[in-house]
């Protein structure tokens, strides 16, 4: 049985009606209900377990419309239509009967064929000359991450300095797990929010609206191993109460396994 | 009566049961199907209509789930989440009771905040210099559109050549129209298939989740009126029968309206 704490997280049980049952875990809790990649992972878990299931992910948007609160929620996934080789799921997740997430995800068959990486890596010290982050972070979802900060680090000195969002770290499963689509989907979320960066300056934030589009498939994930990502993520506009930000992984051997993008919630 | 061909094709009649029933538009027939660009704002377009509607677009998310035959479709768009400021849509698109698109979009009403735009508008010849484009475009759709290609215009030779998906565009609704919301998630889909910049390749394409990002509110798009945007989109990686581009939506002021995101099949 594994044992890792991320798996526990994810753990969901089919319910006779169809649906998945789960719980929060206190493990990946944030300032204010969880982190929203475990919410992520939870959601991709579902249509993962589904019995219904055609192909692997290739996109999962998520919109966080509350804040769950600690304990269990359910998750109903549906194939709104399944096609030959593709399959389109609608997905939401209720506590007490409320919507606390909607969803969508897109599976499908892959095959072979042409191919390229237009965003290739950068050059970037390896991890292993990469120090661990310092500062003050006293989420506990923090620790279920080994991150390694290259440029864009949280702040130290809050002095509202700043001109570009760009973040670059290595990180990976705390401990080391190996990749699958579950953990690739919940650090997909791994970046603070952008506007720490820009400004320097702490302000109530939230995601509201994620996307993540896999552009690697399950035996990509394999060859990755529980070997670091290079995560990458910078804002494009900040403007009248939300920020967007678009952002890349990569695995060690360079090769792109996830674009994805989130707009954000920011009082100021 | 606004005659306008957009207005036409995105128009929408509320039935009993909450739904609504819209018809495909000939004026915007793709090679297979509807342009993705007027099925998006047809679905963006039933949210704006919502009796239950609060605030405005921040995201829309569409996944192209079957291509739309010629003829009626229902489009059900369900607040599953009413907050004090926000708002999170489901939302699914059927034709003879299959699901052909589904959705979710998020609104909110938004308030003065600090802003930037980190992605600023790249220097670009003015539209009254920019020539109309060339080539064989064989689709209805594309004639309602003025589109002025600066850079990765369709190829006009098949020669397998190219080192990058990059295209930037001048563009707006032909005739003009101020622009809105709906008319806005059209034009995020403007841009022809990356593919087909990147290898100078005709191949089987079509695209299977679009995401958009508002960054701009009404008043905003009104300032905007009829004049052009800059239109503007990557790929970022080509894989295994799948690729992704990223996009943005300056108006000629430089004012950052949209960023968008897509996932394409192609064969190859």
């Amino acid at each position: 049985m594994n044992s890792h704490v991320f798996d526990q997280a994810i753990a969901l049980e089919l319910q006779s009606d169809g649906s998945f049952a789960g719980h929060t875990s206190a493990a990946y809790a944030n300032m204010v209900g969880p982190f929203g990649g475990i919410s992520a992972a939870q959601m991709m878990n579902a249509v993962l377990m589904h019995p219904d299931r055609l192909g692997e992910p290739v996109s999962l948007t998520i919109n966080f419309a509350a804040a769950l609160e600690p304990g269990p929620f359910v998750v109903q996934a549906r194939a709104a239509r399944t096609n030959r080789s593709t399959q389109h799921w609608m997905i939401e997740v209720l506590q007490k009967g409320e919507t606390v997430l909607t969803g969508t995800a897109f599976t499908a068959l892959r095959r072979d064929t042409w191919g390229v990486d237009e965003d290739t890596m950068p050059q970037c010290p390896p991890p292993d000359q990469t120090p661990h982050g310092k500062g003050p972070m006293p989420m506990e979802w923090i620790k279920q991450y080994d991150m390694r900060p290259i440029a864009g680090a949280m702040p130290l000195v809050w002095d509202g300095s700043g001109d570009t969002s760009l973040t670059q770290l290595w990180v990976r499963d705390n401990p080391p797990r190996p990749l699958d689509f579950a953990s690739l989907t919940a650090l997909s979320d791994v970046f603070f929010p952008r506007i720490f960066v820009r400004r320097a300056t702490l302000v109530p934030v939230g995601t509201v609206t994620m996307t993540i589009y896999f552009h690697a498939d399950s035996s990509q994930l394999q060859a990755s191993g529980s070997s670091y990502l290079l995560a990458q993520a910078r804002a494009q506009s900040f403007r009248n109460g939300y920020f967007d930000h678009t952002a890349q992984l990569w695995n060690e051997a360079g090769v792109l396994l996830v674009t994805t993008h989130q707009v954000v919630y920011y009082k100021s």
